[in-house]
């Protein structure tokens, strides 16, 4: 198979879909709904969606509602970024080469848009329409997932974990805290998801879940590579932002080739965790190898 | 029955809940827990969590997890209160006679605070030990009714409607539009969840349904009234910051007394929603009734 030719189709699908569920820009409030549409159809790479989908597949099922479940997590992805980059926050004027949400909405159209995306998360997943099919059960445990991987436990702990951290002298578990959280959990859950949905067994799950936590640590370090050795061109953003920031990385502990070197053995470890599934989990391996071999 | 020992002793049970199922301050990230607390249990008077228990009372029921689902709208309540205090939204210092979150956590916590909050609504809905022996498709529907009275479609598109409106000339149609959304569409779920809580027929949910429109009509109304005649003990912030900030209100349009007449007509008309209940809607009545007459 070939990696890129697949995400480009799941995320080509992903695309299709989040602009089909998306509020109308012509219905009011139409600042709003722009406001989400812009971010939310900002070119991402979908990665979370991917994940989920791809783990469905490997478990040899696309099952009902799928769609929604996956493209909820990119809701809740693209509400945090719009948040992250607001002026009390990380203050970014730049996300994925385009000016950011508030710069182009102000700021109180921006926590709103967040606001309304977050909740839109928890709407695909529930609403009936989207989800014909998926037995209830299993739809309730998936917005748990989702609540859980993205709340204070999760990914909005981590971003606590995150601004706590800024301009301190932080030690290595600290930093392994603020990721497993604020990057990690939402991975984690989309991965879970897309096992859930599909129906997986408890041993099934366990495995990807830890195939999901071996890729969102090496998914966060190769980030943090990125912003260094990156080109203003290939992030979309300007490099180098952590280092001015004072904000320590994974290539501050360990160098950057040491961090590489880190990146690849949760690649390696990520694919051990998939041993007891055949070819249809080929696309969870290339995924974990690819995480490491992209330049932005 | 007395009403007041009603909603308090209602209160404080949903009180209790709250401060339960509330991430204690002790668990990191603590910051964020204290925040998330702060602005919880600030002494809200638990409208919403009370509508949804007396409605599911009203159909003769205390069904499983009702109030998990009760407590889910507080949490949606209390971020929308957060992220509208912020300097950015309505700039406000003081909430409840208390310093506003943002004003003693800063505005990066008091923003993460309220999606903390806001996620932790769907956690209390789709958590296991919580919802108990809810029936699943029953428990997807509650989500889809907080999703949908909470986001763009509802409270958040009020919300928008209304910053577009700051220091306009606006008319009534649109004055109404604003608070059916605002306001009107998260106390129209929190009846309809108890409705569908407690497994209402059709006919009466659409009937439970008319009541929280027009009792969440005369809840705005009578806001709008105890911004112009309330005092600053009352009312636990400034009075009167409606006029100031060019806001046109209820009683903008009718006057004092037009307003207070027409939030009467609107109770009247709720209780008349409730002829084919019998005694064990007394609670709903009573709480349509003294709308009207609260000083806070």
């Amino acid at each position: 198979m070939n990696i890129k030719d697949y995400l480009e189709q799941k995320r080509i699908a992903v695309d299709r879909f989040l602009d089909d569920v998306s509020p109308p820009a012509s219905t009011p409030p139409t600042t709003l709904h722009e406001s989400m549409r812009y971010s939310l159809m900002a070119g991402g790479k979908r990665v979370r969606p991917i994940l989920t989908i791809a783990t469905a597949e490997a478990l040899g099922t696309t099952p009902p509602g799928l769609m929604a479940v996956a493209c909820s997590l990119e809701f809740i992805h693209t509400y945090s970024l719009i948040h992250d980059d607001l002026p009390s926050m990380d203050n970014d004027d730049f996300r994925r080469g385009k000016p950011t949400n508030h710069k182009v909405y102000g700021e109180a159209m921006a926590i709103l848009a967040g606001d309304a995306l977050l909740t839109m998360a928890f709407d695909l997943c529930s609403r009936p329409d989207l989800m014909k099919g998926c037995d209830p059960v299993r739809q309730v445990r998936l917005i748990q997932e989702l609540a859980y991987g993205s709340g204070n436990a999760g990914m909005v702990g981590g971003q606590v974990f995150d601004i706590q951290a800024e301009n301190k002298d932080i030690d290595l578990p600290t930093l392994q805290n603020i990721h497993k959280h604020k990057t990690g959990m939402l991975m984690r859950a989309a991965v879970r998801m897309g096992a859930i949905a599909a129906g997986a067994t408890d041993r099934q799950l366990d495995d990807m879940t830890g195939y999901a936590e071996d890729i969102g640590l090496a998914f966060q370090i190769a980030d943090d590579v990125l912003n260094v050795t990156g080109t203003r061109e290939e992030l979309g953003k300007n490099p180098n932002t952590d280092a001015e920031r004072g904000k320590k990385t994974y290539p501050t502990f360990y160098g950057v080739d040491g961090a590489k070197k880190l990146a690849d053995d949760c690649v390696t470890r990520a694919i051990s965790r998939l041993s007891s599934f055949g070819p249809s989990a080929d696309p969870l391996r290339e995924i974990a190898r690819y995480i490491t071999s992209r330049k932005n």
